[in-house]
């Protein structure tokens, strides 16, 4: 459901001051922490994890334990309280990547940071306990596990081929172009094989790159169009889902990897994880991609 | 919420020809697919995988392929529409627990059945899509990704100590006490050390058995009440909420494991899983299992 009538909120104009001070904004005027800005990046409130101190990894009995050090902060895409991703403009959207890449650029100079994970919860369905438009990022002292099994699980196939496995993907996908939503010159945005939700959709840059705080600005701009686009046909087709948006790249403090290329993943949330899903890592999905890339395909919108 | 005024069900008395024929069923007396029973076993008429037919393996280009062998059953727990497993007698959830125990002996037998889940969701949040109270099996063809990741992680840690890892578990939680919930001669309720979420429960058997098939009678007796002891407490406490319920156990055609341990997972489903979780694999719990653990010892109830 798209938000309604805007409450008081910590994100609008005005209520600077309720959040902590901003640690990043786009304001063409004017000083910190006051309106006038496009996007607003501030710490979260209530952060999953502590910028002070040390890790103080221990043991208790068997078990291991180490202090919640990182950093959690919220981007807040637009100062329009009843704006969706979906409804901005290009440009809006354009920023909010910005604000991304810029804050992953600060972020990972904190050694102490190993991964940074960009992601928007949107709808009450999807986790979001917001309804102002909005991103997060963590900055985590550990590469998180799905992560390290996704790169680890790369460079198995990039040991035996010698070739990127989302480069084979992009080129498979472009050529048989059944799974094909949208592709532009720097872009392929498809549902990909085998997804584990109806209209799971990834967006993969055609050019290799492991690291998402290296996109240039070009594919940025370009992405921001993509993005939209995807989001406007999703809306669309799916009646305004909830959905997360999680952007895969690769730990902050490596160097370019051959065997890893960056990419968003888009999953509405039209299904439960339920008791199958979590005891067993597998999903049970009633839509082919082939079917939901043609949805959208034939949705009528750009 | 506790079900209302039942409606018009499959699972209920009555309507035994509304499912496909009855794959096994407790009734003392009386024909096959007629009332009388208190537990019965039916394939699932909307099955998440066939069970004729081969693999059949292949590949698309760069993808893999094949097809969906298996079985997939329901456990309908009870005539009774609007009883949960809370609410039923003792001798009734140890009937629902020889149900799993008689149909993964069974469907053992079938050596394509690699991998036997036995689940059940309750609650339409914990992706029940029927009131009836009922659980599911999954017979699957592969070891399902979570349960090897789980096995191989019990596994180096027996290759380093020399003792499963689940026995030091018992032997730490009830030494400590500080994470448990209920302890009798043969089961130990805990909350476990860093649960992903509020109220994760696990019910552990004390006496090492890597198959939940292989479980004695007298251990199902004593799980039965354990069982349905833990559900009020959670009932009680957190007002009904909805809950996935999961047997971790070993893979069937493998022989007796020194390194792993069956039990049960229980899961309130309090919090969403959302962007930040299925990116990561690392869940944001507010709730400490020392506090859960106390709320639960301190509901008042048996």
């Amino acid at each position: 459901m798209p938000p309604t009538a805007p409450k008081p909120c910590p994100f609008c104009y005005g209520n600077e001051q309720k959040t902590p001070p901003e640690v990043l904004a786009y304001r063409p005027g004017g000083g910190a922490n006051q309106p006038g800005w496009s996007v607003r990046v501030i710490p979260n409130k209530f952060p999953a994890l502590g910028i002070e101190g040390e890790l103080n990894r221990q043991g208790e009995g068997m078990y291991d334990k180490m202090n919640g050090i990182g950093a959690h902060e919220v981007i807040i895409e637009s100062p329009d309280h009843t704006l969706t991703m979906a409804g901005m403009s290009d440009r809006q959207v354009e920023e909010v990547l910005w604000a991304y890449r810029d804050r992953v650029n600060d972020l990972k100079k904190d050694i102490r940071f190993r991964y940074i994970v960009l992601f928007k919860n949107h709808g009450e369905g999807a986790g979001a306990t917001l309804e102002h438009p909005h991103s997060q990022l963590l900055a985590l002292p550990v590469v998180p596990k799905r992560v390290k099994e996704e790169i680890d699980g790369a460079k198995v196939y990039f040991d035996f081929k010698e070739r990127c496995v989302y480069c084979d993907i992009v080129r498979q996908e472009t050529s048989s172009g059944v799974r094909v939503v949208t592709e532009t010159d720097r872009l392929l945005v498809i549902q990909p094989w085998a997804p584990r939700f109806p209209f799971e959709t990834w967006i993969v840059p055609k050019r290799h790159e492991s690291h998402f705080e290296n996109t240039e600005d070009a594919t940025l701009q370009n992405l921001a169009w993509v993005l939209r686009s995807t989001l406007r046909k999703i809306d669309k087709v799916l009646e305004h889902p909830p959905y997360n948006l999680i952007v895969h790249t690769a730990p902050v403090q490596e160097n370019h990897m051959a065997h890893y290329h960056w990419h968003m993943e888009l999953s509405p949330r039209l299904t439960k994880i339920a008791g199958f899903e979590s005891g067993t890592g597998f999903y049970i999905n009633p839509t082919p991609p082939e079917e939901s890339a043609k949805f959208l395909r034939e949705s009528g919108l750009a």
